[in-house]
């Protein structure tokens, strides 16, 4: 089923705590390379499906933190980790965080842990359901924490998707992953944004959508380089940018699209 | 100098209005492929440079209209059109305009052009500068306007790059250039937005860049289908997309960043 079945070198008993649709695509990469897998939802959901393909369904979260050394959480955000831990066991456990959590929370998470005898490692997983156990779908997920616990755990870490370990403050999967989430989320308002605007034109949608993604996918390289100033001589001038923000916000006028965004991202035009 | 430097089927004189970074790249790759180009600008600028590379150039853009029968202008904006053609003999011209601009501006700039016995194609440049001349960069340059026209001087306006007809209503090309470029304004803000997250975590700024491009460029085809409503199976959850979009709202605030970009992306958080 995934491309990453096979034997493992070593079959890691692992709970994983919430099966949406994140969490399921989870859970059939380590079924499928042979890991003995625990599972807990809040609502039954997807739990008869696993438990098919082999996993052990706990009954509460406590009882499935009990049943594994090494605990996966992907729930809805931090509050939902705290609530669905809040009467488990962590003792001796190796927590690892795959909800999207802001850096702050993700410290105050490891700190909680630490506090009720856990290690722990926050994650940021940067792939969508079906990129996850797709190893040329270019998905990733995102580690922060204690070097020695990421290596411990890195074969079994690593069967749903690349695993690549940022640093040792707890913060930072968190901070890189909102930041590249943040970074889709506005390509994709941007791309929202295109199809409002020839709504009703009379444009093939399917054609114009190819071209959406062929636009953003040939310009996406260019802010690689963003972090740096450009140089005097790759910078657009200042007319150029006002000029371009202009016609942009003109034609949503014209449109009667919403010009929130394009305000928002003023000053974010180039060269054309 | 350029990849389509070949002698020309047909040697076509045209004149080129506007050599700021655009016009420029434009001239040259005419220059290289052998066609007769007379160049004007409003300020001298790179009128010594591209008249060593073989352009005639013009002191006034009613000298450079009177000189060819194909007249291009990549302008700063629709009002640099008008202004820039005020005092030249338009009749029996051909007129191509590549300046950025509104769809209703177009319609207006095509009607205009007839008044003044022209016949006239509007264009939307997709593509950078140092895209232009570079067949494999993936830019295009978009044409409405009548068919016969564009099909008549097809062979010249493919010099600097493909060129894409989509339709006989002028504006078209306009309303396609500026929902791409919309986009793409938005992706680039977002990208600025992650590094801004990041500024003063002592993340490698090359390091990071890497992630946001490969992260965009990973996910950019998704946009494809953004035309459509999603089916039932591939829809993201509301509470999902709610608890996204939190996230990074409270990262954003945590991170001293504006949220403006953020709010007016709100419900574009997809599945993560």
């Amino acid at each position: 089923m995934s491309d990453n079945a096979s034997a493992p070198t070593t079959p890691t008993p692992l709970t994983l705590l919430g099966l949406g649709a994140m969490g399921t695509a989870l859970a059939r990469t380590w079924l499928a390379a042979g890991h003995p897998l625990t599972v807990w939802n809040r609502s039954p959901g997807r739990s008869t499906e696993l438990a098919l393909d082999g996993a052990r369904v706990a009954g509460t979260a406590a009882e499935a933190v009990a049943a594994s050394p090494l605990v996966v959480t992907c729930l809805l955000d931090d509050a939902s980790v705290r609530e669905a831990l809040a009467d488990a066991d962590l003792t001796g456990k190796d927590l690892v965080d795959l909800t999207t959590s802001t850096p702050a929370e993700s410290r105050t998470r490891a700190a909680w842990a630490a506090e009720r005898g856990a290690r722990f490692l926050d994650g940021g997983i940067m792939a969508v359901p079906p990129m996850v156990g797709a190893p040329d779908a270019g998905g990733y997920i995102l580690y922060s924490g204690p070097r020695a616990l990421f290596d411990e755990h890195h074969e079994v870490l690593a069967v749903p998707a690349a695993a690549r370990y940022v640093g040792e403050d707890s913060g930072l999967a968190a901070l890189y992953d909102v930041a590249l989430l943040s970074a889709m989320t506005a390509m994709f308002a941007g791309a929202r944004h295109a199809f409002a605007l020839v709504e009703g034109a009379g444009v093939d949608e399917k054609e114009f959508g190819a071209l959406v993604a062929g636009w953003l996918t040939a310009m996406a390289p260019a802010t690689a380089g963003f972090g740096a100033a450009p140089s005097a001589e790759d910078a657009t001038s200042p007319a150029v940018v006002e000029a371009g923000d202009a016609a942009l916000l003109r034609t949503a006028q014209e449109q009667g699209v919403d010009t929130a965004l394009l305000i928002a991202s003023a000053g974010s035009v180039t060269g054309i």
